[in-house]
């Protein structure tokens, strides 16, 4: 097996490898996007050899998971909702969401992920597994309320929605209304999702398919 | 030129050759990716001459912006803003839009060409501007108000968004709601966007990054 590339005159730990893997990993899926990455050009970025790509990983999708959670930049919405009022929840939320789009380092790293899942289905799977635990879970702790999953579910997709028009596609005039104009917009929307009356009663109820009404 | 492949004894005109070559493009976009997706491989399932699609469409960025608005089904929120009273438009609006992601046929489309404009930034400029055309326009014509256009975008951001969690990442729950469930839910937040008050005041200052509040 390969020797891990030296930073320093010492041998690299297990640790360091690790990390080194991941951060080879994450560049492979951002630049060359999930189906593009593979085990081989992985272990050549890190200085390894495939197989100890392998070892800790498993696969491509083992990888993809674990870069998923390396510092993943969707877990600043969790922290947000850990702290302070949850009635300027929304607001916040929305700030801090549309800051991750706004920072070149954080948006390029969410840009992979979901260019991921938009076409793969097995990286599909895997970024709903992490947003619902590593996201939705703790922000639905945050609201506490009976269908807080629902309503974590809710918000998220409808700010992924509006920075996919905002930042991806660049939908005018979406993507040059000014930033703070955007949150006031959809801070009192988020918070509804959060905490207003979101006709209760209907929540739960059979799954039905909708026609045009 | 090889001839189109015949479908009757009699030779095709431009038209029906010219929708041959549609047809075969869509279907290679929603197969194949925009990546995977080649001339060659169009005008061989078209069974015409490459030199042909290229005399149609010039290349495959004009092939992909042709067959985005061959029968497209996001036409059909731009018929639901045209009919029925403003007043109800956003619930109107969020079912005729579910309805296409539930239809096989058309989620099929749909997702073939956000995968599309995930991947390309060509693609992506292409959807934005048929999107800004063919369903914002005319939806923030049917509104009718001063930032119509912010309204749409605003509106139809959102419902991007709920799509793509619930049925393409299939983040849970929102991925098993009742669609009457959640039909219920989006109409007022749509229809706010779409009439509600906006804080309009601040619509159209200058742009200004958003930091965390």
């Amino acid at each position: 097996m390969a020797q891990p590339r030296r930073s320093t005159g010492r041998r690299p730990g297990p640790t360091q490898t690790r990390e080194a893997i991941l951060a080879a990993a994450e560049a492979a899926f951002v630049e060359e996007g999930y189906a593009g990455a593979t085990i081989r050009g992985v272990a050549r970025a890190a200085g390894v050899d495939q197989a100890l790509v392998l070892h800790y990983f498993e696969s491509k999708d083992g990888l993809f998971a674990a870069a998923l959670r390396t510092k993943p930049p969707l877990r600043a919405l969790a922290e947000v909702a850990a702290q302070g009022d949850i009635h300027d929840l929304g607001e916040r939320l929305v700030r801090r969401y549309l800051g991750l789009w706004e920072d070149p380092v954080t948006s390029t790293r969410l840009l992979a992920i979901f260019r991921a899942a938009s076409m793969s289905a097995s990286a599909s799977a895997m970024v709903a597994e992490f947003i619902g635990e590593e996201v939705m879970a703790p922000l639905a702790e945050g609201i506490g309320s009976e269908n807080a999953k629902v309503r974590a579910t809710l918000a998220g997709s409808h700010l992924f929605g509006t920075s996919a028009a905002r930042y991806v596609l660049r939908v005018e005039p979406l993507a040059s209304l000014a930033g703070e104009c955007l949150a006031a917009i959809l801070g009192p929307v988020i918070q509804h999702y959060l905490t207003g009356d979101l006709d209760h009663a209907q929540i739960g109820s059979p799954t039905a398919r909708v026609g045009e009404g």
